[in-house]
């Protein structure tokens, strides 16, 4: 997220931020709709709490603007079925979701069409705003990819030069691995709780889960990514929460001779010091006017954003021939 | 398209009606944008030439209406890729479209997703105006089921009873078939033009390719659909054209002792005469005010379209969790 927050900084007058959380995403699982109104309000209070400025991103909830579901289908007309067989993560996904291990089965008795089609979506949230650069993760290069691919059969198949295919602006900031397992990446969506930590975890919380990070049982501190990774991610966590520029490996020399416990404390209190303005600033925005205040961003963000949708659709209709009288 | 009509002749006060030109549809095949806005308003025109009556019937392109592709989205994220792979109609448009005869190769190097997933897409076509009753070939029934199956899951997975399953009305008129082979479908989108009779076709057209009907060497006129299969149809489209109730076998009786050619004759008047009136009213229509007539009654139409399928959505979208604020 500090990422989204860089390039906002560096933003000049002519460039345009669109910041979409994709609750059209999330229906691919099954999910209370209770849940999901709550934790999409969350998530728009954590862009804010971490430094979007609303007068400067436009921020928006993705099923605010039907017109990504309206280029989905358009996308889909011309992306290849072979293509999208061969991506991984539906794959992955459900078989941890049905708690399976033949894919085989599981694609033919449980696979739903939203899971396995959704890369499609993604690459309309991305061309409907024409963006020219997409910051992601290294997990989501592949669907980048496939955008790019998408923007290749739409322009062939209607002889047209509409999209420009996406850039990928990657982090740069390494990747924080999992409190209970170093080898799977530190994630929203894990089972266990005790996992990850979130910006609103309370500071108990964070020293909680910190103190009890599954390590290993040599009691010093060293940085050693590949024999030592559980220790190395604390370093990391120590090094991204640093008020000043800094690596795992110098905090790693910096303590020298200590014991597992002191890094662990230290590291406490690095992530909470480092996300309590966040954590103060997210809970005067998500309860500010009974909720309101979130709400009428997200209303002014997703007329913006359908805006620039609409602008782009009217493009695409006339190209593929579509009703554009509205 | 008769029983449209009388649909709409039969319809109380309290019925809502409603016919989509669907030309989100036609994209899964590839088309040239010129046409098909063209083709669209020919459509239009010829709903309204047979007799459908815009004060009525809500006429509308389906690509009016945002919230067709909306919904299908959310469909997709609970619709069975096993059900929607045992289909059997992209199999064979695909094999149709690239002449190939190896369905597996023909899948994996040419199947785009917009012709796997149309089902889903028609069944929200119905679903999102929450139709009761869809007037449909026979050739369109296992469609008709699988939009059933779409409320099923729906209705199951957000544990709501939003979408009620929609029911058939099968046509009781017989398939018309091919001028060229007695054994296909007569089809608007079949290669040979000479295998149809459009209502658009002039009677020149009409006279000559009935005359020219393949048909068997018996030079005489009997009523034998299994045995004469050409014959029969010919038969058929002076029933189905004659101003008095009448069946095929009827007619058959009344040509006793008359040859194929006195047959032909007496079919190509039938189907003039019986166009006529239609083909005029096209004409009329099409051209009228240079096209704003179709395009006001479409723009009517589908303002009405887009207020009804909204009222739906608002419901969907509350279940799901989605983003109701607009």
């Amino acid at each position: 997220m500090r990422q989204w927050k860089r390039l906002q900084d560096a933003a000049g007058d002519e460039d345009k931020l669109l910041f979409s959380i994709v609750d059209l995403h999330a229906i691919t699982m099954p999910q209370d709709a209770e849940i999901l109104r709550y934790r999409r309000r969350e998530m728009l209070a954590a862009l804010i709490a971490i430094g979007l400025d609303p007068e400067k991103s436009t921020l928006f909830y993705q099923s605010s603007v039907m017109q990504h579901s309206e280029l989905m289908w358009i996308l889909s007309c011309t992306a290849s079925m072979g293509y999208l067989s061969r991506m991984t993560q539906y794959k992955s996904k459900l078989l941890a979701e049905n708690k399976q291990d033949n894919l085989e089965n599981a694609i033919a008795s449980r696979l739903k069409l939203g899971l396995f089609s959704y890369p499609v979506l993604q690459a309309a949230d991305i061309l409907v705003h024409r963006a020219t650069h997409v910051p992601v993760g290294d997990d989501q290069r592949q669907h980048l990819e496939f955008a790019r691919e998408c923007v290749t059969n739409f322009n062939y198949t209607y002889n047209q030069e509409l999209f420009v295919p996406p850039e990928t602006i990657t982090s740069s900031s390494p990747r924080i691995m999992s409190l209970r397992d170093p080898y799977q990446k530190m994630s929203k969506s894990s089972r266990n709780e005790k996992s990850r930590i979130l910006i609103t975890s309370s500071p108990q919380e964070i020293t909680q889960r910190i103190m009890s990070t599954v390590t290993d049982n040599l009691n010093e501190v060293t940085y050693e990514p590949e024999e030592r990774p559980a220790v190395a991610n604390l370093l990391e966590l120590v090094a991204q929460c640093s008020p000043e520029p800094t690596t795992a490996a110098d905090v790693a020399d910096s303590l020298m001779g200590a014991t597992l416990g002191d890094l662990k404390v230290m590291c406490a209190r690095a992530v909470t010091t480092e996300l309590s303005g966040i954590s103060e600033l997210y809970s005067y925005v998500i309860d500010r006017w009974g909720g309101k205040y979130i709400d009428d961003i997200e209303a002014e963000g997703a007329e913006v954003a359908r805006r620039n949708a609409e602008e782009t659709m009217r493009l695409v209709r006339d190209a593929v021939g579509l009703a554009s009288l509205r």
